[in-house]
Protein backbone atom coordinates (compact mmCIF):
# COMPACT_ATOMS: atom_id res chain seq x y z
CA UNK A 1 0.00 0.00 0.00
CA UNK A 2 1.36 3.43 -0.90
CA UNK A 3 -1.02 5.66 0.14
CA UNK A 4 -3.68 5.92 3.45
CA UNK A 5 -6.31 6.63 0.93
CA UNK A 6 -5.30 3.53 -0.82
CA UNK A 7 -7.25 1.51 1.90
CA UNK A 8 -10.21 4.03 2.08
CA UNK A 9 -10.25 2.88 -1.80
CA UNK A 10 -9.97 -0.83 -0.84
CA UNK A 11 -13.20 -0.28 0.89
CA UNK A 12 -15.64 1.62 -1.72
CA UNK A 13 -18.62 -0.54 -1.75
CA UNK A 14 -18.33 -2.35 1.46
CA UNK A 15 -19.28 -2.01 5.20
CA UNK A 16 -17.36 0.27 6.91
CA UNK A 17 -17.24 1.62 10.59
CA UNK A 18 -16.68 5.23 11.20
CA UNK A 19 -16.32 7.13 14.44
CA UNK A 20 -16.84 10.80 14.50
CA UNK A 21 -15.18 13.18 16.83
CA UNK A 22 -18.28 13.86 18.65
CA UNK A 23 -18.14 9.90 19.63
CA UNK A 24 -21.13 8.94 17.43
CA UNK A 25 -20.47 5.84 16.10
CA UNK A 26 -22.01 5.20 11.60
CA UNK A 27 -21.75 1.90 10.28
CA UNK A 28 -22.53 1.90 6.50
CA UNK A 29 -21.47 1.06 3.00
CA UNK A 30 -18.88 3.41 1.87
CA UNK A 31 -20.27 5.08 -1.18
CA UNK A 32 -17.62 7.95 -1.64
CA UNK A 33 -14.90 9.90 0.17
CA UNK A 34 -12.30 12.43 -0.80
CA UNK A 35 -8.93 14.05 0.13
CA UNK A 36 -10.53 15.72 3.13
CA UNK A 37 -11.95 12.42 4.51
CA UNK A 38 -15.42 13.73 3.45
CA UNK A 39 -17.28 10.29 3.20
CA UNK A 40 -20.93 9.29 1.76
CA UNK A 41 -21.98 5.84 3.68
CA UNK A 42 -25.24 4.43 2.30
CA UNK A 43 -27.73 2.06 4.51
CA UNK A 44 -26.08 4.08 8.03
CA UNK A 45 -26.50 2.82 11.41
CA UNK A 46 -25.87 4.67 14.75
CA UNK A 47 -26.13 2.20 16.96
CA UNK A 48 -29.79 1.19 16.53
CA UNK A 49 -30.81 4.74 14.57
CA UNK A 50 -31.35 3.97 10.73
CA UNK A 51 -30.57 6.67 9.23
CA UNK A 52 -29.58 6.11 5.12
CA UNK A 53 -27.74 7.81 2.66
CA UNK A 54 -25.56 10.08 4.96
CA UNK A 55 -22.53 12.67 4.09
CA UNK A 56 -20.14 13.25 6.77
CA UNK A 57 -17.98 16.58 6.43
CA UNK A 58 -13.85 15.10 6.60
CA UNK A 59 -12.97 17.13 9.70
CA UNK A 60 -15.17 14.85 11.66
CA UNK A 61 -14.21 11.78 11.11
CA UNK A 62 -11.39 10.29 13.92
CA UNK A 63 -11.22 6.84 12.24
CA UNK A 64 -12.38 4.09 9.24
CA UNK A 65 -12.52 0.89 9.85
CA UNK B 1 -21.16 8.03 -7.11
CA UNK B 2 -17.42 9.60 -7.60
CA UNK B 3 -16.94 11.81 -5.08
CA UNK B 4 -18.93 12.91 -1.65
CA UNK B 5 -20.32 16.23 -3.14
CA UNK B 6 -22.32 14.22 -5.65
CA UNK B 7 -24.02 13.11 -2.54
CA UNK B 8 -25.24 16.38 -1.88
CA UNK B 9 -26.11 17.56 -5.68
CA UNK B 10 -28.51 14.86 -5.52
CA UNK B 11 -30.07 16.46 -2.54
CA UNK B 12 -30.40 19.89 -3.88
CA UNK B 13 -33.91 21.10 -4.01
CA UNK B 14 -35.05 18.46 -1.70
CA UNK B 15 -35.55 17.68 2.55
CA UNK B 16 -32.59 17.66 4.30
CA UNK B 17 -31.63 16.98 8.16
CA UNK B 18 -28.11 18.98 9.19
CA UNK B 19 -26.15 18.35 12.33
CA UNK B 20 -24.57 21.31 13.38
CA UNK B 21 -21.15 20.63 15.80
CA UNK B 22 -22.69 22.55 18.46
CA UNK B 23 -25.42 19.93 18.32
CA UNK B 24 -28.39 22.10 16.72
CA UNK B 25 -30.25 19.90 14.34
CA UNK B 26 -32.05 21.61 11.02
CA UNK B 27 -34.48 20.75 8.98
CA UNK B 28 -34.86 22.49 5.56
CA UNK B 29 -34.98 22.17 2.26
CA UNK B 30 -31.09 22.40 0.64
CA UNK B 31 -30.97 25.15 -1.79
CA UNK B 32 -27.04 25.57 -2.26
CA UNK B 33 -23.45 24.10 -1.04
CA UNK B 34 -20.26 24.42 -1.81
CA UNK B 35 -16.55 22.65 -1.14
CA UNK B 36 -16.78 24.09 2.43
CA UNK B 37 -20.13 22.51 2.79
CA UNK B 38 -21.19 25.35 3.43
CA UNK B 39 -25.30 25.36 3.10
CA UNK B 40 -28.16 27.06 2.70
CA UNK B 41 -31.30 25.92 3.53
CA UNK B 42 -35.03 27.65 2.85
CA UNK B 43 -38.30 26.81 5.04
CA UNK B 44 -35.53 25.71 7.66
CA UNK B 45 -36.53 24.76 11.05
CA UNK B 46 -35.03 23.29 14.04
CA UNK B 47 -36.64 21.45 16.36
CA UNK B 48 -40.17 23.42 16.71
CA UNK B 49 -38.82 26.20 15.73
CA UNK B 50 -39.49 27.98 12.28
CA UNK B 51 -36.21 29.37 11.25
CA UNK B 52 -36.81 30.29 7.05
CA UNK B 53 -33.82 30.61 4.97
CA UNK B 54 -30.70 30.06 7.16
CA UNK B 55 -26.70 30.27 5.87
CA UNK B 56 -24.72 28.00 8.01
CA UNK B 57 -21.03 28.33 7.78
CA UNK B 58 -19.34 24.82 6.39
CA UNK B 59 -17.22 24.47 9.50
CA UNK B 60 -19.90 24.09 11.92
CA UNK B 61 -21.53 20.77 9.63
CA UNK B 62 -20.96 17.47 11.42
CA UNK B 63 -23.22 15.67 8.89
CA UNK B 64 -26.00 15.99 6.29
CA UNK B 65 -28.57 13.14 5.58
CA UNK C 1 -29.65 29.89 -6.11
CA UNK C 2 -25.74 28.47 -6.99
CA UNK C 3 -23.66 29.36 -4.53
CA UNK C 4 -24.15 29.67 -0.57
CA UNK C 5 -22.71 33.11 -0.74
CA UNK C 6 -25.52 34.06 -3.07
CA UNK C 7 -28.25 34.18 -0.14
CA UNK C 8 -25.97 36.26 1.80
CA UNK C 9 -25.44 38.84 -1.25
CA UNK C 10 -29.21 38.75 -1.39
CA UNK C 11 -28.99 39.95 2.10
CA UNK C 12 -27.08 42.82 1.66
CA UNK C 13 -28.84 45.98 3.69
CA UNK C 14 -31.13 44.21 5.14
CA UNK C 15 -31.62 43.05 9.13
CA UNK C 16 -29.91 39.14 9.57
CA UNK C 17 -29.66 37.66 12.80
CA UNK C 18 -25.72 35.87 13.24
CA UNK C 19 -25.62 33.30 15.98
CA UNK C 20 -21.51 33.17 16.91
CA UNK C 21 -20.07 30.01 18.31
CA UNK C 22 -20.12 31.47 21.73
CA UNK C 23 -23.58 31.61 21.82
CA UNK C 24 -23.85 35.24 21.37
CA UNK C 25 -26.50 36.54 18.73
CA UNK C 26 -26.58 39.87 17.06
CA UNK C 27 -29.20 41.48 15.16
CA UNK C 28 -28.49 43.75 12.35
CA UNK C 29 -27.72 45.33 9.08
CA UNK C 30 -25.69 43.49 6.69
CA UNK C 31 -23.02 45.80 5.43
CA UNK C 32 -20.72 43.31 4.21
CA UNK C 33 -19.47 39.82 3.84
CA UNK C 34 -16.40 38.23 1.98
CA UNK C 35 -15.83 34.30 1.89
CA UNK C 36 -14.15 33.77 4.98
CA UNK C 37 -17.56 34.92 6.33
CA UNK C 38 -16.53 37.80 7.80
CA UNK C 39 -19.30 40.41 8.52
CA UNK C 40 -20.05 43.35 9.21
CA UNK C 41 -23.48 44.86 10.53
CA UNK C 42 -24.86 48.27 11.66
CA UNK C 43 -26.64 49.33 14.27
CA UNK C 44 -26.16 46.00 15.92
CA UNK C 45 -28.07 44.62 18.84
CA UNK C 46 -26.93 41.82 21.54
CA UNK C 47 -30.03 40.86 23.31
CA UNK C 48 -31.03 44.44 24.72
CA UNK C 49 -27.19 45.70 24.40
CA UNK C 50 -26.75 47.86 21.52
CA UNK C 51 -23.60 47.58 19.84
CA UNK C 52 -23.27 50.04 16.57
CA UNK C 53 -21.08 48.98 13.46
CA UNK C 54 -19.49 45.77 14.55
CA UNK C 55 -17.31 43.38 12.67
CA UNK C 56 -17.55 39.65 13.39
CA UNK C 57 -14.29 37.58 12.47
CA UNK C 58 -15.71 34.90 9.77
CA UNK C 59 -14.41 31.46 11.99
CA UNK C 60 -17.11 32.56 14.97
CA UNK C 61 -20.14 32.40 12.55
CA UNK C 62 -22.18 29.61 13.40
CA UNK C 63 -25.08 30.71 10.86
CA UNK C 64 -26.84 33.76 9.20
CA UNK C 65 -30.80 34.13 8.80
CA UNK D 1 -19.20 49.45 1.62
CA UNK D 2 -17.23 46.46 -0.37
CA UNK D 3 -15.57 44.39 1.97
CA UNK D 4 -15.61 43.79 5.92
CA UNK D 5 -11.67 44.68 6.13
CA UNK D 6 -13.08 48.13 4.58
CA UNK D 7 -14.93 48.91 7.98
CA UNK D 8 -11.30 48.43 9.77
CA UNK D 9 -9.90 50.74 7.60
CA UNK D 10 -12.16 53.29 8.35
CA UNK D 11 -11.06 52.71 12.44
CA UNK D 12 -7.51 53.05 12.03
CA UNK D 13 -6.56 55.78 14.26
CA UNK D 14 -9.94 55.52 16.34
CA UNK D 15 -10.82 54.00 19.49
CA UNK D 16 -12.10 50.45 19.33
CA UNK D 17 -12.76 47.52 21.27
CA UNK D 18 -11.58 44.01 20.55
CA UNK D 19 -13.63 41.04 22.15
CA UNK D 20 -11.18 38.12 22.12
CA UNK D 21 -11.81 34.57 22.43
CA UNK D 22 -11.10 33.55 25.81
CA UNK D 23 -13.47 36.78 26.69
CA UNK D 24 -10.90 39.28 27.31
CA UNK D 25 -11.75 42.57 26.28
CA UNK D 26 -9.38 45.12 25.05
CA UNK D 27 -10.10 48.59 24.23
CA UNK D 28 -7.18 50.81 22.61
CA UNK D 29 -6.70 52.81 19.63
CA UNK D 30 -6.34 50.92 16.27
CA UNK D 31 -3.08 51.01 14.92
CA UNK D 32 -3.04 48.16 12.50
CA UNK D 33 -4.41 45.10 10.88
CA UNK D 34 -4.20 42.95 8.41
CA UNK D 35 -6.36 39.92 6.23
CA UNK D 36 -6.06 37.39 8.90
CA UNK D 37 -7.28 40.17 11.71
CA UNK D 38 -3.89 40.44 13.83
CA UNK D 39 -4.29 43.76 15.15
CA UNK D 40 -2.39 46.29 16.80
CA UNK D 41 -3.98 48.58 19.33
CA UNK D 42 -1.86 51.54 21.69
CA UNK D 43 -3.03 52.47 24.43
CA UNK D 44 -5.04 49.89 25.01
CA UNK D 45 -6.83 48.31 28.65
CA UNK D 46 -8.57 45.39 29.84
CA UNK D 47 -10.58 46.31 32.50
CA UNK D 48 -8.58 48.73 35.04
CA UNK D 49 -5.62 46.99 33.61
CA UNK D 50 -3.08 49.69 31.45
CA UNK D 51 -1.56 47.47 28.88
CA UNK D 52 -0.24 50.31 26.55
CA UNK D 53 0.68 48.88 22.57
CA UNK D 54 -0.40 45.25 22.28
CA UNK D 55 -0.18 42.74 19.37
CA UNK D 56 -3.16 40.34 18.70
CA UNK D 57 -3.07 37.14 17.00
CA UNK D 58 -5.77 37.26 14.30
CA UNK D 59 -7.29 33.79 15.44
CA UNK D 60 -8.43 34.84 18.97
CA UNK D 61 -10.33 38.17 17.47
CA UNK D 62 -14.10 37.53 18.00
CA UNK D 63 -15.12 40.80 16.80
CA UNK D 64 -13.69 44.53 16.84
CA UNK D 65 -16.23 47.22 17.16
CA UNK E 1 17.74 11.94 9.83
CA UNK E 2 16.98 15.40 7.21
CA UNK E 3 13.18 14.99 7.84
CA UNK E 4 10.60 14.33 10.73
CA UNK E 5 8.61 12.29 7.71
CA UNK E 6 11.71 9.97 7.72
CA UNK E 7 11.37 8.52 11.06
CA UNK E 8 7.82 7.19 9.59
CA UNK E 9 9.09 6.07 6.64
CA UNK E 10 11.72 3.73 8.71
CA UNK E 11 9.01 2.62 10.84
CA UNK E 12 6.98 1.06 7.33
CA UNK E 13 6.02 -2.31 7.93
CA UNK E 14 6.41 -2.74 11.89
CA UNK E 15 4.50 -2.50 14.84
CA UNK E 16 3.84 1.13 16.04
CA UNK E 17 1.88 2.54 19.41
CA UNK E 18 -0.48 5.68 17.85
CA UNK E 19 -1.80 8.00 20.53
CA UNK E 20 -4.82 9.70 19.49
CA UNK E 21 -6.06 13.46 20.35
CA UNK E 22 -8.86 11.78 22.05
CA UNK E 23 -6.95 9.67 24.04
CA UNK E 24 -7.23 6.39 22.48
CA UNK E 25 -3.98 4.77 21.96
CA UNK E 26 -4.11 2.13 18.57
CA UNK E 27 -1.15 -0.94 18.35
CA UNK E 28 -0.51 -1.79 14.83
CA UNK E 29 2.04 -2.36 12.05
CA UNK E 30 2.08 1.20 10.31
CA UNK E 31 1.05 -0.25 6.24
CA UNK E 32 0.97 3.77 4.88
CA UNK E 33 0.96 7.56 5.82
CA UNK E 34 1.33 10.55 3.86
CA UNK E 35 2.09 14.69 5.24
CA UNK E 36 -1.21 14.68 6.71
CA UNK E 37 -0.27 12.22 9.03
CA UNK E 38 -2.71 10.28 7.87
CA UNK E 39 -2.22 6.50 8.96
CA UNK E 40 -3.34 3.11 7.95
CA UNK E 41 -2.44 0.23 11.05
CA UNK E 42 -3.02 -3.36 10.05
CA UNK E 43 -3.59 -6.00 12.86
CA UNK E 44 -4.36 -2.66 14.75
CA UNK E 45 -5.64 -3.00 18.49
CA UNK E 46 -6.78 -0.75 20.97
CA UNK E 47 -5.86 -2.10 24.65
CA UNK E 48 -7.83 -5.39 24.76
CA UNK E 49 -9.86 -4.68 21.34
CA UNK E 50 -9.03 -6.20 18.39
CA UNK E 51 -9.65 -3.80 15.16
CA UNK E 52 -7.46 -5.18 11.99
CA UNK E 53 -6.84 -2.74 10.06
CA UNK E 54 -7.72 1.28 10.28
CA UNK E 55 -7.86 4.09 8.85
CA UNK E 56 -6.93 7.60 11.38
CA UNK E 57 -7.48 10.95 10.24
CA UNK E 58 -3.85 12.84 10.45
CA UNK E 59 -5.26 15.68 12.31
CA UNK E 60 -6.32 12.89 15.62
CA UNK E 61 -2.48 12.10 15.64
CA UNK E 62 -0.39 13.34 19.05
CA UNK E 63 2.08 10.95 18.18
CA UNK E 64 3.83 7.83 16.82
CA UNK E 65 6.51 5.51 18.32
CA UNK F 1 2.44 51.70 11.06
CA UNK F 2 1.25 49.37 8.06
CA UNK F 3 1.11 45.89 9.28
CA UNK F 4 0.81 44.13 12.29
CA UNK F 5 4.22 42.25 12.24
CA UNK F 6 5.80 46.25 12.30
CA UNK F 7 4.97 46.27 15.55
CA UNK F 8 6.58 42.85 16.13
CA UNK F 9 9.70 44.31 14.49
CA UNK F 10 10.22 47.18 16.34
CA UNK F 11 10.23 44.84 19.40
CA UNK F 12 13.08 42.95 18.37
CA UNK F 13 15.84 42.77 20.62
CA UNK F 14 13.73 44.03 23.96
CA UNK F 15 11.37 42.56 26.20
CA UNK F 16 8.02 41.24 25.52
CA UNK F 17 5.52 39.69 27.48
CA UNK F 18 3.57 36.88 25.60
CA UNK F 19 0.23 35.24 26.49
CA UNK F 20 -0.57 31.30 25.52
CA UNK F 21 -3.54 30.17 24.73
CA UNK F 22 -3.28 27.93 28.01
CA UNK F 23 -2.63 30.98 29.86
CA UNK F 24 1.06 30.61 30.39
CA UNK F 25 2.51 33.99 30.63
CA UNK F 26 6.01 33.93 29.75
CA UNK F 27 8.10 37.27 29.18
CA UNK F 28 12.04 36.94 28.21
CA UNK F 29 13.84 39.12 24.93
CA UNK F 30 12.26 38.46 21.32
CA UNK F 31 14.36 37.18 19.38
CA UNK F 32 12.74 36.14 16.28
CA UNK F 33 9.14 35.71 14.88
CA UNK F 34 8.01 34.77 11.65
CA UNK F 35 4.26 35.54 9.85
CA UNK F 36 2.98 32.66 11.73
CA UNK F 37 3.67 34.44 15.02
CA UNK F 38 6.38 31.83 15.81
CA UNK F 39 8.72 33.42 18.57
CA UNK F 40 11.65 32.63 19.84
CA UNK F 41 12.35 34.40 23.21
CA UNK F 42 15.77 34.52 25.46
CA UNK F 43 16.12 34.88 28.72
CA UNK F 44 12.68 33.84 29.56
CA UNK F 45 10.52 33.52 32.81
CA UNK F 46 7.15 32.02 33.24
CA UNK F 47 6.43 33.41 37.05
CA UNK F 48 9.61 32.54 38.65
CA UNK F 49 10.50 29.98 36.53
CA UNK F 50 13.74 30.56 34.59
CA UNK F 51 13.34 28.74 31.17
CA UNK F 52 16.38 30.30 29.18
CA UNK F 53 15.87 30.44 25.06
CA UNK F 54 12.53 29.45 24.17
CA UNK F 55 10.40 28.25 20.81
CA UNK F 56 7.13 29.19 20.93
CA UNK F 57 4.91 27.90 18.40
CA UNK F 58 2.27 30.28 16.60
CA UNK F 59 -0.80 29.43 17.38
CA UNK F 60 -0.37 29.17 21.00
CA UNK F 61 0.01 32.93 20.87
CA UNK F 62 -2.90 34.67 21.94
CA UNK F 63 -0.56 38.65 22.14
CA UNK F 64 2.34 40.44 22.65
CA UNK F 65 2.86 43.15 24.13
CA UNK G 1 19.03 35.35 14.47
CA UNK G 2 16.93 35.97 11.40
CA UNK G 3 13.57 33.11 11.92
CA UNK G 4 12.35 30.94 14.52
CA UNK G 5 13.17 28.11 12.93
CA UNK G 6 16.99 29.02 12.75
CA UNK G 7 16.88 28.19 16.80
CA UNK G 8 15.35 25.05 16.60
CA UNK G 9 18.15 24.20 13.78
CA UNK G 10 20.76 25.24 16.38
CA UNK G 11 19.12 22.65 18.96
CA UNK G 12 19.71 19.50 16.44
CA UNK G 13 21.25 16.82 17.79
CA UNK G 14 21.14 18.26 21.75
CA UNK G 15 18.49 17.24 24.48
CA UNK G 16 15.02 19.23 24.36
CA UNK G 17 12.22 19.24 26.14
CA UNK G 18 8.61 20.15 24.46
CA UNK G 19 5.56 20.52 25.96
CA UNK G 20 2.21 18.94 23.80
CA UNK G 21 -1.33 21.04 24.48
CA UNK G 22 -2.56 17.79 26.39
CA UNK G 23 0.02 18.84 29.09
CA UNK G 24 2.51 15.93 28.48
CA UNK G 25 6.30 17.09 28.64
CA UNK G 26 8.79 14.84 26.61
CA UNK G 27 12.77 15.28 26.59
CA UNK G 28 14.94 14.20 24.30
CA UNK G 29 17.41 14.56 21.64
CA UNK G 30 15.89 16.79 19.01
CA UNK G 31 16.65 14.84 15.81
CA UNK G 32 14.52 16.33 13.12
CA UNK G 33 11.89 18.84 12.70
CA UNK G 34 10.11 20.51 9.92
CA UNK G 35 7.81 23.99 9.25
CA UNK G 36 4.86 22.45 10.84
CA UNK G 37 6.87 21.70 13.69
CA UNK G 38 6.30 17.71 13.57
CA UNK G 39 9.47 17.03 15.50
CA UNK G 40 11.10 13.49 16.07
CA UNK G 41 13.10 12.92 19.47
CA UNK G 42 15.38 9.76 20.18
CA UNK G 43 15.90 8.70 24.20
CA UNK G 44 12.66 10.85 24.63
CA UNK G 45 11.48 10.06 27.75
CA UNK G 46 7.70 11.96 29.61
CA UNK G 47 8.35 11.81 33.38
CA UNK G 48 9.67 8.60 34.33
CA UNK G 49 8.22 6.43 31.24
CA UNK G 50 11.35 5.91 28.55
CA UNK G 51 9.25 6.01 25.26
CA UNK G 52 12.80 6.46 22.70
CA UNK G 53 11.89 7.48 19.67
CA UNK G 54 9.08 9.11 19.09
CA UNK G 55 7.38 11.15 15.92
CA UNK G 56 5.15 13.89 17.26
CA UNK G 57 2.81 16.00 14.84
CA UNK G 58 3.38 19.71 14.74
CA UNK G 59 -0.02 20.89 15.50
CA UNK G 60 0.34 19.36 19.01
CA UNK G 61 3.63 21.57 20.69
CA UNK G 62 3.25 24.19 22.47
CA UNK G 63 6.71 25.25 22.65
CA UNK G 64 10.19 23.24 22.30
CA UNK G 65 13.58 24.48 25.01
Amino acid sequence: MERPLDALNALKGKEVNVLLKDGTKLTGKLEAFDIHTNVVLSEATAGSDKIGQIFVRGDMVTYIN
